[in-house]
């Protein structure tokens, strides 16, 4: 394998062979293959890209390159939701019960928050003695049982992913669409689901910017996945608003249970029932319409809202809170952000969101940084909304006054205004399928 | 410094600061910056290139970065010849007392032969006791009184350049422009001559494959050393025809020798004088045709060959070589690589020219290797000759008989033949001057 071969050759706009894909992959993550090689190379795709071809061999590669999970037995069911990051996105805590309860086999690992980006494994140990790191012949029984089960990633999944995204992240690689399409489906095919739905957000916050690059990122990861034999839907949703109201882990679980309830945020509730409803399209191979019809209603009978329960107790979690939310407690401090002017909201900084909830000690500045699940922030106003001098717009929480008070600093800069209403960018901008 | 920040700038074609560049050559030879990092930002450049300004700062920024020649004592009279390599290249040998005849002080550090390339101080070396390195005093004092002195890289000239070329090397990020000028000219910068004139090879066995990016290189090297206060001129010239007909150490000199007594193959002694009349215009501020016409006069009348002989007896050589070349012995075998086919020869691969004496033992593979000083190659004809068919195209030298059959193989791809006559580029392709 000659790696000088293979940079060169990208460099000057040449596609590389499933070989020297390969090739570089495995000698990339055995370490034969030194970094400096590697950021040149990602480096040179960023600027000439991949053929569909090259992003498969590349995709395929990284998937093989560390343990796989088998969910062979749950047949076209088994199914799985991936988000390609957002601030306040607790939809996985809907969709996988809701989903479930229509049938579709959810086993899904799911990650930790990191920088202003939280995780839904955090989110879930919101409920006392929830536990996120189930034996492998547990979380398979839980699935059969139950229909859903979500833990914390174990094994080694994508290792090469891993670390060549480690290196994209500090060399200036890592908006590449091949390179985005490659890395996220990687690990969606290590993780074996048969249908996959992804939320793949614009905005601020997000890798794509605006929603036509989010919708090329969407359509090659789709494209991918279909010629993996997986079934693949994207929605490319808006990021540049924090979705439903709250951001920190209890006040995103109380949401979550509200939205269970058909008392959710408008916004929340339909990506919830929308991507619901491609699950469950797709794995039942049923009309896109009828399975929202079905997702309407169990939102609307409570079977939802049981499957969560159900799920929560499974996993050895405190299913009361799920009847009773008000035993959450939040933390100690709060403090009220108020509008100093009437008005529109005429933009949020979600990305600023994020870091403001990461001050009050809801998420993580570094890997293994403690967080405060009762911790966060509600808010009240968001993009679009009329406000007059002194309405709250947020409310922070913390447990500690000084974190307090240097995240409003922070939050502070959140808001843009304006005299004249505001339009809306439309929540949901396009739905792509194979 | 966040390097970071600057890879991401120059991936979207902005201009790097003076800051920002000194930072990222303060850093990265001090070893802060690793080597993914500057890989990465290398082939960014590639791909975006660099202002004028940019490619000054990184140019002064490397040539500080280690020792610097302090040669002000000659005023403008200090005096530079470079040649971006080539095979069969032995002008050095030819221009520097050739110019140091007319007044020039010729302060030269040079580099060995690796590669396909020969290396000027290997071929000094051919003269027994010739002495390449002599301290500081001991090279001033020489360049004095005899306005000439080669020896090899003493100190740490522009090691920001050597540690990013070993990287540039094995990352694919060699045929930049602005990357090759900033490593050419801090090179030239940092030996401090007043007065530097470049030889730029294009062809088989050279960075520049076309005349058209040969004189790209060439024009932004005179601008560079220009905006650095010195004298720059450059040549673009033809390496697809190895530069005369010795390739070899001892084969290179007697050649040397033969063109500074005024018998030497005319595409030699043509750019041997074109870049020393090139200097003496530029070092004596004379009109270049003025220049020329001295410069003939002094091969013409023995003052350069005298001045050669001074020279090497003043290093320590046995000048006694230079009145009777014969004393030099060629290696014990030889072999006539003979015409099987009548015709004209249509084209030389000059690269495989200087791979084929490296298996001979005239060059190296490895930094270290040793070197046979008395093998090589006389080539009898060049491109556009008509041949015979059983004509001597070349002799091939060396004093291990395995050697020169397994040379001879590489050997035998070096020619390509024609039935009709082929017209042959012309030496000097182009000059530039500021």
């Amino acid at each position: 394998m000659d790696m000088y071969e293979i940079i060169t050759k990208k460099k000057h706009g040449l596609p590389l062979s499933e070989t020297e894909i390969c090739g570089f992959i495995d000698g990339y993550t055995k370490g034969d293959i030194p970094d400096y090689q590697a950021s040149a190379l990602m480096m040179a795709i960023c600027f000439q890209g991949m053929t569909d071809e090259e992003i498969l061999a590349l995709t395929d590669a990284m998937a093989k390159s560390g343990d796989e999970l088998n969910l062979e037995e749950f047949g076209t069911l088994s199914s799985d939701k991936h988000s390609t990051g957002g601030v306040g996105d607790k939809t996985t805590l809907i969709v996988a019960p809701l989903a479930a309860s229509l049938g579709c086999k959810m086993a899904k690992m799911s990650g930790r928050g990191l920088g202003h980006t939280g995780g839904t494994v955090d989110k879930l140990e919101s409920f006392p003695g929830y536990n996120t790191s189930l034996s492998s012949s547990e979380f398979f029984e839980q699935v059969r049982r139950h229909g859903v089960c979500v833990i914390g990633q174990s094994g080694d999944f994508a290792p090469a992913d891993k670390k060549l995204y480690a290196l994209r992240d500090v060399t200036g690689t890592v908006d590449s669409i091949p390179l985005i399409t490659s890395s996220i489906m990687s690990k969606k095919l290590a993780s074996g689901s048969h249908n996959i739905v992804l939320d793949v957000k614009y905005g601020s916050g997000s890798f794509m910017k605006t929603p036509k690059e989010a919708e090329l990122l969407a359509k090659k990861m789709v494209k991918i996945g279909s010629m993996k034999g997986r079934n693949v839907a994207a929605f490319i949703t808006n990021m540049d608003i924090p979705l439903g109201h709250g951001v920190g882990n209890i006040i995103e679980v109380k949401e979550a249970i509200e939205t269970l309830r058909g008392n959710g945020p408008s916004d929340l509730t339909e990506i919830s029932l929308s991507l619901s409803a491609a699950l469950v399209s797709l794995a039942l191979e049923i009309p896109i319409d009828e399975a929202r019809r079905r997702a309407e209603e169990n939102l609307r009978n409570g079977k939802a809202l049981e499957k969560f329960k159900e799920w929560i107790f499974a996993q050895g979690g405190d299913g009361s809170y799920v009847d009773d939310p008000s035993k959450f407690r939040l933390a100690k401090y709060s403090l009220d952000i108020t509008a100093d002017r009437g008005g529109y909201i005429k933009s949020m900084n979600t990305e600023l969101v994020g870091h403001t909830a990461v001050l009050l000690g809801a998420g993580r500045q570094k890997k293994d940084d403690p967080i405060d699940h009762s911790s966060g922030i509600v808010i009240h106003r968001k993009t679009g909304d009329k406000i007059h001098t002194g309405d709250i717009l947020a409310t922070l929480y913390a447990n500690d006054e000084r974190m307090l008070l240097s995240a409003k600093e922070t939050f502070l800069e959140v808001y843009k205004f304006s005299e004249n209403e505001v339009s809306v960018d439309k929540l949901i901008y396009k739905t792509v399928v194979k």
